[in-house]
């Protein structure tokens, strides 16, 4: 039997925010704290560059209460970056200091949280480790509310954020269907490349109370299409409720959100508003009804306060998993999960998939599961899912407002 | 003793819908249809234009289980309206076929549910049914996001409002300063003239996670001393996170929405993105930082999802002794909140106040309440506010989304 690799670990979170990914902070930091293999663990600060920068919080410094705040605490609480490092082969500045900041601290496991680029950035530093004959376990932690990564049914912070999206939609289709003088409203969602969080919309469809057109990504958009879909349901409704990826882009795949058309051209920069302002401008020089642009902007990734049950405690299970994978002698995986059934009840099993299986690949929504005129979702979609947003956590709260956690954050170089 | 007066009840919703109107639609309706000296209890579709054309849903038709997913249900199930209906010595046509519709239906009750408006056209219908010599009681039942009624400590939909706001806030600016490379963000908040609702932010500050700087409509804006503000926390702490009113107004009274400015005047059409993001333009030019402009839009005032327990309860109350007054032999009045405390806890007393108090007066945030650089509120406000935002209520779900209430609306002329 192999010796169990013995130093300590770092921690990093990647990328956006998401509502869940510090319950997966809080996988790796409670499983690595308790592993008698790993002899202190660090939480980079602000991902990669807080390696870089020897910038580590001590969390054998945290009080337990605290961390344990973490499952319910959104955005990254160690902060993130966008950093990307460079090809090894052709620029290992990068590299080497990591090597530098590992064997200051004895780090002979890395965890890294996040999504494509994160998984990415985690694959070269594994290689690079391995090239130089650095002994250290490196494991990826998905993380994404895109739900972009390749090899995983779902990736963690998806299903929160769709059910934020699908209980606002529900809720604003209510407000918006209020006055006899009724309104055509458009929303805008995040997914710059992948329709997932667009689609998500359709769950309040199909709960009765959502949008009538939802546009993709994975589609070609076309204006005229779109305009011709809203007059037909106005003048059949009286009122509209449009869902739109802000990732929607023409045949040519220039953005939609960046196009100059006849309606912004006049007011020159259409940016300002953003998609959804621009589209509801659009629609009401066409139809002249009252119309409202919504974005759902960041409150749609940061809503700890709707998030899935179940998004929590895979995104838990997925660091803690990391850590279990990592101290058993693996390397250079991510956890990833598959769905399966028990008793006609999702069921989540976590698989280790190699990195460089994951990495730079985007997982869109199936067209099989995107309906003939490409501005709704089928039943597939809804199946698909309905699963993934089960359950409401038990927030802590203090006077009916949420408790997030509160950490020190001491340097270790201080 | 004064003979009971029987006959059938019209109740109407107005205004702005809220979370919680139809918890006060339910009492009224419940209560109503419980009440020996009402014989028939008829929804109003659209409030007062659903009078006037003779619409109006039988609730004696409803399952009884539908109208309790009122309590939960946001936005005015029966339809809302914003008519405004002349000064009878001016132009009596409603006033007389309101008459004729109250003759042709026994109507001896009449609830309305609105804001100011509402109230003053409470306060028109009762005063004309009386001079006609139409035995009728009026009653107004408050609701208003903005909390600007005169003559009730609050209003019911303010507090479930004002803890979504205070809870986004919470997570907008945990997502705000995850990165290296921090941002400025301005949130723009419903109230037009009354700052109760951008004031909520402060609860956001208070629980350690909200807005660095609030302004408010009760006090002239200097987008001077804004950009000083802004400038002075940006250098200090790299980040700032604004919360402001949509009505904040310069000190000529010109709204700052709809000011041209230097930012603006270039790319034309402000009022295409909203004042959060021409106020985000303006401190990206003015900073150079990166900005984010979020309007909180609809989402606000429709978030049943996240209503506070003591709002959910003091609207089904407002509804339910509006009803009781009403049957008791009182007319002309509308149901008001005061404040009190037992065993150091806050405690709601429901009160009559004539309608004629109240029409047409707006209540502001107090001067005291708000600091003295005009840009945040003081403990007074946290100490206002916090007791009525209190417990979630039990919220009816399926599969973990909303399920609302279905109703029959059977037409009573049908």
């Amino acid at each position: 039997m192999k010796e169990q690799l013995v130093g300590s670990c770092i921690f990093g979170q990647s990328g956006g925010p998401t509502s869940v990914i510090n319950a997966s902070a809080y996988g790796v930091i409670r499983t690595a704290l308790d592993s008698p293999a790993i002899t202190k663990v660090y939480g980079a600060a602000h991902g990669i560059e807080g390696v870089l920068n020897d910038q580590l919080y001590v969390m054998d410094d945290e009080d337990p209460e605290e961390l344990r705040y973490l499952l319910h605490t959104p955005s990254s609480e160690l902060g993130s970056c966008r950093y990307k490092m460079a090809d090894p082969e052709k620029d290992d500045t990068d590299y080497k200091r990591l090597l530098e900041i590992f064997k200051k601290y004895n780090v002979r496991y890395f965890f890294y949280n996040g999504g494509n680029d994160s998984m990415d950035t985690c694959n070269k530093i594994s290689k690079y480790l391995q090239s130089v004959n650095y002994e250290c376990h490196v494991m990826g932690v998905p993380k994404t509310i895109d739900n972009d990564l390749y090899g995983t049914d779902h990736c963690p912070g998806f299903a929160s954020a769709a059910k934020y999206i699908a209980t606002s939609c529900m809720e604003i289709n209510k407000d918006a269907r209020v006055y006899n003088n009724k309104m055509i409203v458009v929303v805008e969602i995040m997914g710059r490349h992948a329709g997932w969080l667009a689609a998500s919309a359709a769950l309040a469809t199909a709960y009765g109370s959502g949008p009538d057109l939802i546009y993709l990504p994975e589609c070609d958009f076309s204006m005229e299409q779109f305009l011709e879909d809203v007059d037909r349901l106005y003048k059949k409704n009286g009122q509209v409720f449009v869902a739109v990826s802000e990732g929607i882009h023409y045949a040519d795949g220039s953005f939609v959100s960046e196009a100059k058309t006849s309606a912004t051209d006049g007011f020159g920069h259409a940016q300002l508003g953003g998609l959804a302002s621009m589209l509801a401008e659009i629609v009401k020089q066409h139809t002249g009804a009252k119309v409202r642009g919504i974005e759902l902007s960041l409150l749609q990734r940061c809503a700890a306060h709707l998030a899935s049950a179940v998004d929590v405690e895979e995104a838990f299970m997925a660091g803690k998993l990391a850590v279990e994978d990592a101290v058993a002698g693996n390397s250079g995986n991510m956890v990833s999960f598959e769905r399966s059934e028990k008793d006609g009840k999702y069921v989540c099993n976590y698989k280790m998939l190699p990195l460089e299986k994951v990495a730079n690949f985007e997982k869109k929504v199936p067209l099989e599961w995107i309906n003939e005129t490409h501005n709704g979702l089928k039943q597939e979609f809804i199946d698909y899912a309905l699963p993934l947003i089960q359950g409401e956590p038990d927030i802590p709260r203090v006077d009916s407002l949420p408790r997030y956690a509160r950490l020190k954050k001491h340097l270790a170089n201080a």
